[in-house]
This record gives structure tokens, sequence and C-alpha cells, in this order.
């Protein structure tokens, strides 16, 4: 296997976290290649620091980086970039994939630019586990994309059923597509069209999900277009966030509340990792012409070492080429449609 | 004042709660008249249980009732019903708003169809209150209607702008405007020509809001079309009672963590009133023809009572006349503009 391919510059705790995250990841995967793009003065003393096997985790050098908030033109521009160099390396067919919990627009208008889309796809789309209290509900596009037409919803169905069942094991995964309620008739006339579509779609398609349905365990796959599926995610941590907060600050308020707070502190920590990213992740771009992961900035050495879990899983199981072939049975499946049906 | 027409039937725990949260209401605002609208046999022998002021609440008798699951057609043949009678009383100039905690899709296509909207006004919107640890975000649309033009989100500002203004009393309040990210460029053509329109909106316009700034406390107002406002209310209650439920799992795991908790519940409790609706009690459909409180179908008592103090504040205020000042400076500026503007 060709090595999986790291962005070692990107994040907001790169590259000291990113170097951590990979030391852990050859400790508990060995054997797998892992190549660091980025500045090499900066990550050899590193590389010391938090021990990686030489045989097994190799450095590419990249004199720039991708700062967290450089839009896309200027990511563009900077083509001696770790991000650049990284992607370039898998374009060439030296790496088998690429992580990076740097800018995630810069991530995903780059991936477009230097791999292009993979073949029957139209649109690529950000898949991002969350959490439901009993594992995962895959949800898609988090905001690679908006303004996504039905076709686009329809191919996020189907990459996002062909990850789960690949990548996380699960048979034959329950879809949902978002809408403001259950019944199918909601949602107005095109919803009602995207309904009845989904339901000629080569997945286990379950119906309408409601927002509470990207955390509720009903489904495994939620759909959305990349705006709604933006905010949702945004306002979701945001939320989660504000009752932390609250009850943080209600539990100092008193003597005994304080001493009760001080018992019970090991389960506070225990269940903000219910809803932590860093035990999640990185998270896939689907549909384009490569294995992409990507993930929030204030990732620290646990998601990159579990980003890297996830390329070299996705990677194993052939991810793409699967991907592509659901796109092309759904082809076929549309070509038999008589012509009103399309 | 007319008295304030209180759909008796509606929600989850009707009619006892709303007789209830009415009898706390007359207790605490003595003097308001509330017309109880309902099962006259139902209601009588609740106003005995929960005292209510003879003088100052009446029951207008209605035998049917919406039920919280029947779709806008089935409520809309059901004329004997609280909600139907009780829309119609408003109507008639008989009392000043109407209140209904039950079928909220029913309210919005009702009040549609029996008071039609505010002059000025293209579209009504629900505005939800947010709590965002210092005080309330008022979120608009929360999914009155789905798919909304640039004109609507327009109206959606400056609605919202005013009813927070005259309501809740905040000067000027700071007006987002939903997108995927803070700059102005985000989000693609159509939302770049919706931010320069806001920005001539005679509302305090302060740019793009992300999904966070629905708690964050950034902002005063956040808009948004109501399939997204829909989407992130229902995930945002869902990610709460996700951490809450993560919590208690994890507390009852060890006798430790289990006297912890039990020292610290109090706060639980209070923290948990921060996100409570109930504290809230009523939301306001904006730009109908009329003063109309909606909310949550769970709703208690102390629901009933805020949702009925709403309508009495919007009374006061004199809301809906202010809201059609407030489009109509809109339409003058609007006539003001070059035409290339428009």
């Amino acid at each position: 296997m060709k090595p999986i391919v790291v962005d070692a510059m990107g994040g907001d705790y790169a590259p000291r976290e990113v170097v951590a995250g990979i030391s852990e990841f050859a400790r508990e995967v060995p054997g797998v290649s892992v190549a660091l793009v980025g500045d090499e003065a900066a990550l050899r003393p590193l590389m010391e620091e938090y021990p990686v096997p030489p045989e097994t985790v190799t450095v590419v050098h990249a004199p720039d980086t991708v700062g967290m908030c450089d839009d896309f033109r200027t990511a563009r521009k900077k083509k001696e970039s770790s991000m650049s160099v990284g992607l370039e390396v898998v374009k060439k067919g030296e790496g088998s994939a690429f992580v990076s919990l740097g800018n995630t627009a810069a991530v995903v208008g780059l991936t477009h630019v230097k791999w292009g889309l993979l073949e029957g796809v139209s649109r690529a789309g950000i898949a991002v586990p969350m959490p439901n209290g009993k594992g995962f509900t895959l949800a898609i596009d988090l905001g690679a994309n908006v303004g996504a037409k039905p076709e686009h919803l329809f191919g996020y169905a189907v990459m996002a059923s062909v990850y789960c069942e690949k990548v996380f094991g699960v048979e034959s995964p329950r879809v949902g597509l978002l809408n403001v309620g259950e019944e199918h008739g909601k949602g107005g006339q095109a919803m009602r069209e995207l309904y009845t579509m989904f339901e000629k779609a080569p997945v286990n398609f379950q119906g309408n999900a409601e927002g509470g349905d990207f955390f509720s365990g009903k489904f495994d796959v939620v759909v959305c277009d990349g705006f709604v599926g933006n905010a949702v995610l945004k306002a979701a941590e945001s939320a989660a966030d504000l009752v932390m907060r609250a009850l943080k600050e209600e539990l100092g308020a008193g003597m005994i509340r304080k001493l009760g707070a001080l018992l019970a502190r090991n389960a506070f920590r225990d269940a903000k990792r219910h809803m932590d990213y860093s035990e999640r992740g990185g998270t896939p771009l689907l549909g384009v012409n490569g294995i992409c992961i990507i993930g929030h900035g204030r990732s620290k050495a646990p998601a990159f070492k579990n980003a890297v879990r996830i390329a070299h899983q996705a990677v194993k199981a052939d991810l793409n080429n699967m991907i592509t072939a659901g796109m092309s049975s759904v082809r076929k499946e549309h070509e038999k449609l008589p012509a009103a049906d399309k």
C-alpha cells in the first residue's frame, strides 16, 4: 500500500499535534506507511519528541502553509504549501489517501481543482459521523457545497451508504432525507419529488428525517444540502456547549454543588467525550477522485490518529471503486426508467 | 383591552395544563381578560381545581379539537374546533390576540386562511427565542414556510427587529443573516446579493451569522429560511438532550459519581431550565394579520402562562401596527432606489 499522505501543517495545533497523533497511530497500527508533508525543519525535532518508526513514516518537504483563514484563492496560489504538495503526491500515484485537518474550504477547493470528481459523481459532499447515543449517524453534506440539486442529494445518499457499509461495517444502512416533517407530503413539491426519487434509489431509503434525527439513531445516513448541514452542525455544537456551560455555572453555585461536581468530574469528562470531535477524528470528503479525509481545525493528536486510521480503512475497503460501482448502478437503473420518470 | 383568546384544547397536556397556566397568569397579572376556547364541560371542573377570577376569565364553547397530528386539510374542516372558533373570535374583533400551543402546522395554516397577512408583509415567519447564555437570540423563520425568497428573508428581519425592540425591549437589535461563513463573500451569488440587500435594510444589520450564532449571543436576531431553521431547532434540541443523556449515563457509573450527582442534582435542574421551552412559553407567528402566539406541543402550565404574558405584551406594544409601519418604511426606501437596485 502506498503511504497515507498527511498535511502536517494543517490545523490550529499543527505540526506538533499532527506528529504526536501519527506517532500514536504508528504504535497502534504498525506497518502502515505515512508521509508527513510540511516544513522539514519543524517536523524533524517533533519526530524525535514523538518517536515514529523511520521505516514507515517519511517526510515530504513543503515550505509553505495554507492558513486557517486563507480563502480558496489564496490557498490556490500557494503551490508550495503542504496541502498543495500533499494533494499532488496522491495525484501522481505516490500516495493512497490524503489527510488534512486544516482549512476545510481550502482542502475542498483544492481537491476539486487537482483531483476532480469520481466518475459518475456530479458533486462532492462532506460526510460527518454525528453521535447518536448508540453509535454514529453519518450526515452528508455538511458544507462542501450549497444549493444541492436533487441529483446531488441522490448521489450523497449512494456515496454515504457505500461509506457506511464499507468503512463502518453497517449492513444495509438506513437512509433518511432531511425534511421539515416525517410524512411523505412535507416540505413542498420539490421535496415530494425528491422523496419519490429516493424511493427508487439503490439504497435502503427509510423516509424523511427531521433535524432531531441527526442525533436520534433512527437512521445510519441523513442526507441534506450543505447549507442546512453546515448550520445544523455548528448549531448543535453550540447548543451542546451551551448546556455544558450552563451546567458548569450552576455547579459553581454553592458548596454542596461544588462538592458534587468534584465527585462526579470524571462523568463530565466521559460525557463530553461522547460529543467530542477528537474521538471521531476525520471525516471523508466523498465524491472527489481520491480518498480525502478532512476534519476540525481544533483537532489534537487523537483526532489525527483517528483520521489516519479512517483513511487506512477507506483505502483497504477500496472505497472509491465501491462508490463508482454504486453510482454506475444508479445510472443503469436511471437509464431503464421510462423518460417521464427521469 | 379585548380578551386574549386561548386555545384551551391545544397541546399534549390540554386542557388541564392550559387552565393551570391561565390560573397562574391571572394571579400574577391581574385584570387582564382571557377567553378560554374549548369544551366547556371539560373546562369548568378544571377552573374549579385551578381557580380563575370569573370577572376576567371567560369560556367560549367549542365542541371539537384539532389533534396534534391532524394535517392542515383535516384541521380546516373542523369548523367547530377550539382553534377555528378562537381565530374567528379575534377576526370578529372580539379578542386582542390568539394563543395556541397546539398543532403548529394547523395554527399557521388556519391563521393564513382566516386572518391573512399584514399589509406590506409577503410571508409570515415563526420567531423563536433561543437561549444564548446571557439572554435570548430571536431566530426567524423556524418553519412557518420553506423556500424563502430574498424579499421574505428581508421581511423577517424587519418583523423580528420590531418584535425584539417592542416586546423584549432590546434597543436597535443586532441582526445577522444565516450563512455558511462570516465573510461577505460566503454562500454563493444569491447569498452575496442578499447581504447587499440587508445592508440597505432599515435594521441594524451586523453581517453573516453562522449556525453557532443561534446560541452565541452575538446577534439579537438571526434570519434564515424555515427549512433550515426547522432543522436547526430540532437538531439543537436533540443535541442538548444527547449531552444530558450522556451525562446521566456517566453519572450512574459508580458510587462516587452517583453521590456527586446527588449533591449536584439541583444544578442539573437549573441548567436544564436554561434550555427549557416551558420557561420561554410562546413564540410569535409574525406577519399574520393579528397577534398569534404559538408554541411547543409538550408545553405545561408555565409555558401557557408565559405564552399569554407574551401575547399581552405584544398587544400593549401595538406590535402589528409597529410591524406595518416598519414594512411601509421599507417600501418607501425601496421606491427611492434606482430601478437597477430593486
